[in-house]
């Protein structure tokens, strides 16, 4: 706090009026007739005086207007409402959207009315002609702007020491006021201006949200999306153009049309959620507040939420309280690389500082992964120096899932030609078919063997909040690690990942450095809850506040409920599949990822891939469903999530007619493809 | 389009009646009299019709209401107005927030008024007594669902050819409905909801960003936090619970509160920034609407969008139109990654598959940079298997920057080690001190030596955007790629990173691999436009948005005022610094980072270090001002980000004071630290 303090956290003292500089109490008549009186303002006797800007009123009742200021008020201003400069031409009318006057020295402010509700800034405004001198872009340094200022300002601190300010008299004032384009710097921050932008948007997702009719995808010629995105942007050059709401609008109305329609019952064609409205709305303030969260000090209440968060989901998986550690990280690609190197780390203690041509002559580094593993596993082998050579791939049984019988014979041969396996990577979930891979079997594999267990649960982890549905994941209590995407069946926005290491000390084993600039020397209470040291990120967005606010408010019951209706409604989906003699099913399902084939009578066995994938793209492209595609044994398959609570067996009935429509007409025109 | 349509793209037809079954027109006097008649509803004759469930008033007038409905209505149902459940209780009063009624078969429905805005949903009951029997968890399977519904319905595709649910009669009702349960799962995914929701938010937000006190950090103590955190959860375990307005505002206020204020002028400790509102409301949408980016077809907008900005960008940097890639990505640290990668698998095209053990008897591969790079080129290192013993580094000059003249002496010293440097990364602006490296003599350099030129313009790359300042990145034309965070001087929501790559085919050669789940086998028009195989991603967040709409809206004038207006201030600053004989400054600033020491009369050398390390934590603790800390020669020093343009040199000054207040308290309390 300021010694002697015109202003405090949170803002000036009560006693501060806004036209009156700190310590100068202001008239008090003046301060207690708000009508229609005509304000004048004593100029402070003692001019270097604490005056602080920029300067915001904090008093109930708006000042009085009109207003005039004394040709002797000594400070140069600029009395800016808060709503200024040409966008105002948006607002033709109302009392809200007034012009404002930028006015010069001595020159009257603006008139009112202004509503009760308006706040003012006074800001100064420099005395010579170019307050803002130029600079050629050829040359090296940017010159200081000189100091010139013809008034005397600064902050006192205490009664008989200057400040810095006052005792260096005549530092510049800021060069972004007092021209028309700061006016409109300052309007584009302008907080009134954000909520009618809000308002805007809110409205237009509303009806976006209670839009509950069938339909997919509006594909859309790339050039001509082009086009018409390019007809949105202004056509200002040099100067900042002033906002225009029918831009904002035309934007919002091209990206929701554009969008994969996730709150249709419609959209069953990927893993991603049509988001509870809740979890958007608090990923707003995120976006608004930006406390990126690696860092407690950056980020507090998103570092607690972790913490929170971690209990809460680590209650289902049933580590020991105060052994595990949880980070969140952007996706699950990285979630799974993260982990990886925590393995490989580990495993090879030497492979972080000298790579992997430091393991000359010794066995190579290889993971273990069921056939249908994610293809970010495969990748991060890649990225991390082992080599996606290095990847052993575990034959599936007949349920798609690692085959437990057969892996110690594959793993075995993998030594035998030179490999070390050091982590075996079991799906809950896969991402083709939504198989859950045995963990029980594997853990107990992995544990004889030495292997660190990760599992990547990016879609099925979810299923673990469910009574009826955790024992898919019998088992996961074994597994070293477990990538968990929120986004997926949590429902958030994307990306929320969070992973988990049984371990904690192991979240500290993928990364190993530090910087003096983010790092701090002395671990304290605080630092103690700083993540920047296990995930890759430095600058990492807050993802876990739309999950946790959403388990803060609904509770778990939320996700329980709506995971297993949309489990319960695959499984009658598959159900009345099953009854269909031209559909081929290819498994039972065991979640919320059903994959299957159109057959109809007539239809070449050679022909049956092509035939998939084009029948696929014409559902996807008449707009009424978006499915997915996937490849079973090598040979495309039609791929169905359900996501949307709001999808009902009648909705699938309407998939599978419109599927045997397009498909028999691809038969009838006689070209099956290819 | 269905053959016969009950609903099209954009819903039911115009004639549809919410309370008639589709094909069943509405008695026409029921239709016109809105008012107060008494609605009667005409059971559908043939049974079979089309009757699609949820089912949406699409009728510019609400019904007419009271209701009464028919005992022999055919179809069990549920009507409910939007809003419905207990979370009415927090509504008490008001048309909008009556509570619904949860009518069984040939029971009333509830009563009105309603507002003529309302709109309301039928859907379908179950008939039986358990509507959705509940799994033991130790089942193995999901046991389906019995198929005994009384009604018959499906939708009939065309004249002649009954659909799949008709051809298969009694497919189930959804379990979700018919429930209190359900209603609640409905109430949280109820888009009016979803608007008092957003009204609540934005009003706080709005409240916000209007409050230019200046403040610093108020750090709270993380188990206070928790509680506190904790108290804002529901004790609901079983059930979901009602929506709760108090827990929303709760945990709104708790975030901002508890956040870096990085809207206020005393906010100068990091390099993220206080967004341009704007920006944070499109990032709304983009939660919302949820359409990850990594595919056109999931987010056809943002990926145009990429295009664009792309384009609009790359203006300034200089390249071939036609020649030259842009992937967004999250975080700089990931963009640096996958720069590092694609230059690795160019100088080394076995490392991907065959990994750093396939080098053996190789020189090992190494990356040349500043001593000042960021943490993640050296974290980049380690992850990617060439190692952190891999990283040459190059000594800088007394402006901070990388010396040229010095560094060909360094490369030859690392090859005859037996390394061989594949990539120079150099700086433009580094972390620490934001200094330039000299882009045009280092691209002489790699272009000489046959390295890759990586830049990590995290923080300065947006310099480019202002005639004034863009000379600072001279020379950014001979680099290979780019990072470019515009989540750092663009003062969008963080993370928005774009990686920019001069040969666009180089794009394509950090990650390789196809999965047939998200990867088309033949390459279309929309295809072209997809990232996944270009960024680590799957999942990805359509990061571009806020960043196209900022500069959509306002234009590139936006951007460059305000860093011009930044970098000036910081000038500024530095002017300020130099006359002050008890401060030390450190460099003279190239951006908008200024680094300095507080060194009073009477500080002994050896306690400098731990001096600013304390004056940082007070100042921190204090919450008036946050400012950030950097080793400087193993020295600390206080560290200056301008990041607000809402800071005036005056702030700066008052800075200036509160430190020499609390380094003289320390001094006076005769304990200088350690």
């Amino acid at each position: 706090m300021w010694p002697v303090a015109p202003w405090t956290r949170d803002g000036p003292p009560e006693r501060t009026d806004p036209f009156s500089p700190a310590g100068h109490p202001p008239d008090s008549t003046d301060s207690t007739d708000t009508t229609d009186s005509t304000a004048s303002f004593a100029p402070p006797n003692d001019p270097p005086l604490p005056f602080v800007l920029p300067f915001r009123s904090r008093s109930p009742a708006p000042p009085p207007l009109p207003l005039s200021l004394p040709a002797a008020f000594p400070f140069p201003f600029t009395f800016l409402p808060r709503r200024a400069g040409p966008r105002s031409r948006l607002h033709p009318a109302g009392p809200a959207h007034r012009p404002a006057t930028a006015s010069r020295p001595d020159a009257p402010g603006p008139s009112g009315p202004f509503p009760r509700s308006s706040t003012f800034l006074i800001r100064p405004v420099s005395l010579w002609p170019s307050p803002c001198p130029k600079t050629s872009p050829s040359s090296e340094e940017i010159p200081l702007t000189e100091y010139r200022s013809e008034y005397p300002f600064g902050v006192r601190h205490d009664g008989t020491e200057p400040a810095s300010a006052q005792a260096e008299p005549g530092s510049s004032p800021p060069c972004a006021t007092g021209t028309l384009e700061s006016g409109l710097l300052l309007d584009a921050f302008d907080a009134q201006l954000f909520r009618e932008q809000s308002e805007t948007v809110v409205a237009k997702l509303e009806k976006h949200l209670s839009d509950v009719s069938i339909r997919g995808l509006d594909l859309t010629d790339p050039a001509a999306l082009t086009d018409a995105a390019r007809a949105l942007m202004t056509t200002e050059r040099t100067r900042i153009a002033a906002f225009d709401e029918r831009k904002l609008a035309g934007i919002v109305d091209l990206y929701i049309k554009t969008g994969i329609q996730v709150h249709s019952p419609g959209y069953m064609g990927r893993q991603f959620s049509g988001v509870v409205p809740l979890s958007g709305v608090i990923d707003f303030v995120s976006s608004v507040v930006n406390q990126p969260s690696s860092f407690y000090e950056a980020a507090q209440l998103p570092s607690v939420a972790e913490r929170i968060m971690a209990e809460e989901l680590n209650a289902f998986i049933g580590w020991e309280r105060d052994g595990f550690a949880m980070v969140t990280t952007s996706g699950g690609s990285l979630a799974n690389l993260t982990a990886l190197l925590a393995a490989r780390n580990q495993a090879f203690p030497g492979f972080w500082s000298e790579g992997g041509a430091g393991l000359a002559g010794r066995p190579r580094p290889a993971v273990a992964v069921g056939d249908d593993v994610h293809y970010s596993v495969a990748r991060a082998a890649g990225v991390m120096g082992i080599g996606d050579a290095g990847i052993v791939r575990l034959p599936l049984n007949e349920r798609h899932q690692i085959c437990v019988e057969r892996a110690p014979g594959v793993l075995d041969a993998a030594e035998r030609r030179g490999l070390k396996v050091f982590c075996l990577v079991a799906s809950s979930g896969t991402t083709a078919m939504g198989a859950f891979d045995p963990l029980d079997e594997l853990g107990d594999l992995a544990r004889e063997r030495g292997l660190w267990l990760h599992v990547d649960g990016a879609h099925g982890a979810s299923l673990l909040v469910s009574d009826e549905l955790r024992h898919k994941l019998r088992g996961i209590e074994k597994a070293d690690s477990l990538t968990w995407d929120a986004h997926k069946m949590l429902f958030t926005p994307a990306p929320c990942t969070l992973l988990f290491y049984r371990n904690k000390e192991n979240s500290l084993g993928a990364f190993r450095q530090r910087a003096s600039y983010v790092f701090d020397e002395e671990p304290d209470v605080y630092t103690a809850l700083d993540s920047g040291e296990k995930n890759f990120e430095c600058t990492k967005r807050p993802m876990i506040m739309p999950l946790w606010t959403l388990w803060a408010v609904y509770g778990r019951a939320l996700f329980a409920r709506k995971i297993e209706y949309l489990c319960r409604l695959t499984a009658d989906a598959h159900h009345l599949l099953v009854r269909e003699s031209d559909f081929e099913t290819l498994h039972r399902p065991e979640a919320n990822i059903l994959c299957f084939r159109f057959r109809p009578p007539g239809l070449a066995e050679e022909d049956v891939h092509a035939f998939q994938v084009e029948i696929r793209n014409r559902i996807k492209s008449e707009g009424n469903f978006l499915i997915s595609k996937v490849d079973v044994g090598q040979v495309a398959a039609l791929r169905v999530v359900m996501m949307n609570h709001q999808i009902t067996s009648e909705h699938f009935g309407m998939l599978l007619g419109e599927i045997r429509r397009v498909g028999r007409d691809l038969l009838r025109q006689n070209r099956p493809p290819r």
